[in-house]
């Protein structure tokens, strides 16, 4: 944990020259100013996190971290606890969703199965993770950044991690256990029932250690989701923007946030997920989607299909011409 | 007017067939159902609506259709007049933001502009186009419609044309004229208030000829709008589904739905733009957009953006594994 404590109060800032720079080209394009909306921001956000005009998103990479989950062991996913070894296998076999979207956009993948054959202790009975195992997943997440990414995506696979992912969320921002719950990967109500009370089991158990969020992340969090807290923090350390996925990435990611309030500003927020506690969080964090397609997969999944947006983004930046290179006339002064 | 009116007789029906083969493939794939959300339903609307299984996205193909309005004189716009005809200079020399868009994804455009020398006629005090001048622009829309494309992206160019979309829309859909005024290229307050008095007195100078939806497109819309009413028309003819663009592409295609609420059943709503009209246009179409990056441009560029969530749901569609081919159990049986 020292090393996340560490980070966390050494954030590097945005560069804003770069930032500047993208911004004046954006004026001299030719559209009405602000026409293109949120690519015109995107432009402006990759520029001053890479620190470098004109950004690129050239090499893409994408993390899928994957861990097991003792807490499964209460029915809380609609899947049995197998399926993580058995889509880790497919990621790597190339068959899944986050291959065939990573195929499309050109980004590599990295699957990161971290021991899978030794789940976390059930979090309604004991941390999650023992402090050791805990600092390997952290190291796991952090050493997982490749250094030649312009543009990092994280996601995961774990049965059960909804509902670390809603106790993790109940732990840093309040509410109650229902507010952070939901089907997951398709439980029913029951299901549904369970999870509430596995979560609310969970947050009593662990009472006040709770209050720090790395210790939350400890006892309540999963393998995976310190992995990607980690990796999202080394990432803002080598000047990497970050694409975070859905409810699981967000609530790891978030981690971060509940320390100190700037230490998101690397990320974007892939799309919205059909997930309602993802809603909830992203109030939580003040942050907007870029996507809202109803998706719920994980794997890092939307953040592959977001990664389209940051694309034209760049496209629209680094290929049209300026008003003077293209002889149009500029908007009316105003009367 | 008669191809028009003739060819909305003789809409086209989905291919269920097709549709449905798309969604037993999704059944069997590497997720849980329903997981990749709207990417999903976009894989069965391909197929659908492309009468194939599976769909393609391969051959995209941009109109973009140019007019110029004489109601621009009434100081409707930020940019004066000419800028149409430097736009669509731009655009042929590609170095506009659709150009660099379409190279991004790899589309085809085509820049179709409709006699900018001569504009329509001030719709305040007279039909924009004369019933030769509407049929003119119909048939350079119907005809511009590529046999090869898989898919059809529509949108425009026009000094003024939001102004005409505005009054379209209230002529189709009731409200008042400030409900479908905004800035558009971003005219001030006092050019907000010229733009809804304009709409007003259109409104009120046409009165009840305006009910019939061709004869409201006729006298006070636009060339640009005209065609791409016809084009959206004749792509369902031919087989080929449809990406609308922002407000004024979305208005002109609300001509079909307003004399059939299906006949735009082949079309999808690129992104909700930031130009406030398009919201509630969207809601009385009944429709959801696909992106919303407060996009406001026109030239197809949301279209354009939009076209790789379309992608994306290919991809995906074609390139995961079952779960027998990957030896993945499935979702447990409800309790």
């Amino acid at each position: 944990m020292d090393w996340l404590k560490q980070a966390i109060r050494n954030l590097p800032a945005p560069n804003t020259e770069m930032g500047q720079a993208a911004a004046a080209r954006q004026a001299e394009l030719t559209k009405p100013a602000g026409s293109l909306g949120r690519l015109e921001e995107l432009a402006y956000w990759l520029a001053a996190w890479q620190g470098k005009h004109p950004p690129t998103v050239v090499t893409p990479h994408v993390l899928v971290f994957a861990g097991n989950h003792g807490v499964a062991a209460k029915g809380v996913s609609a899947y049995p606890p197998e399926v993580t070894v058995q889509m880790v296998a497919n990621f790597e076999a190339g068959g899944a969703a986050i291959n065939a979207l990573c195929n499309n956009i050109g980004a590599k993948l990295s699957v990161i199965p971290i021991t899978l054959d030794r789940p976390t202790a059930d979090f309604t009975e004991a941390p999650a993770m023992t402090k050791s195992e805990f600092a390997a997943a952290v190291a796991i997440g952090r050493d997982a950044v490749p250094r030649d990414a312009d543009i990092l995506l994280l996601g995961e696979m774990g049965i059960g991690n909804t509902t670390a992912a809603a106790t993790l969320s109940r732990s840093l921002f309040g509410g109650k256990a229902e507010d952070w719950v939901g089907p997951g990967t398709g439980v029913d109500a029951a299901g549904i029932e369970r999870k509430r009370n596995t979560v609310e089991t969970a947050y009593q158990f662990h009472g006040g250690y709770l209050a720090d969020p790395f210790e939350a992340l400890r006892r309540v969090g999963g393998r995976e989701l310190a992995a990607i807290a980690s990796a999202c923090l080394e990432a803002r350390m080598q000047g990497i923007p970050v694409l975070l996925d859905g409810f699981v990435s967000c609530a790891s990611a978030a981690v971060l946030n509940a320390i100190d309030p700037v230490a998101l500003d690397h990320c974007q927020i892939s799309h919205l997920s059909a997930e309602p506690g993802h809603r909830r969080l992203l109030q939580a964090l003040d942050m907007r989607a870029l996507l809202d397609l109803d998706m719920r997969l994980g794997e890092a999944s939307g953040a592959a299909v977001a990664l389209s947006i940051l694309r034209a983004a760049i496209a629209a930046h680094t290929g049209m011409a300026t008003f003077e290179e293209a002889g149009v006339s500029g908007a009316a002064a105003p009367d």
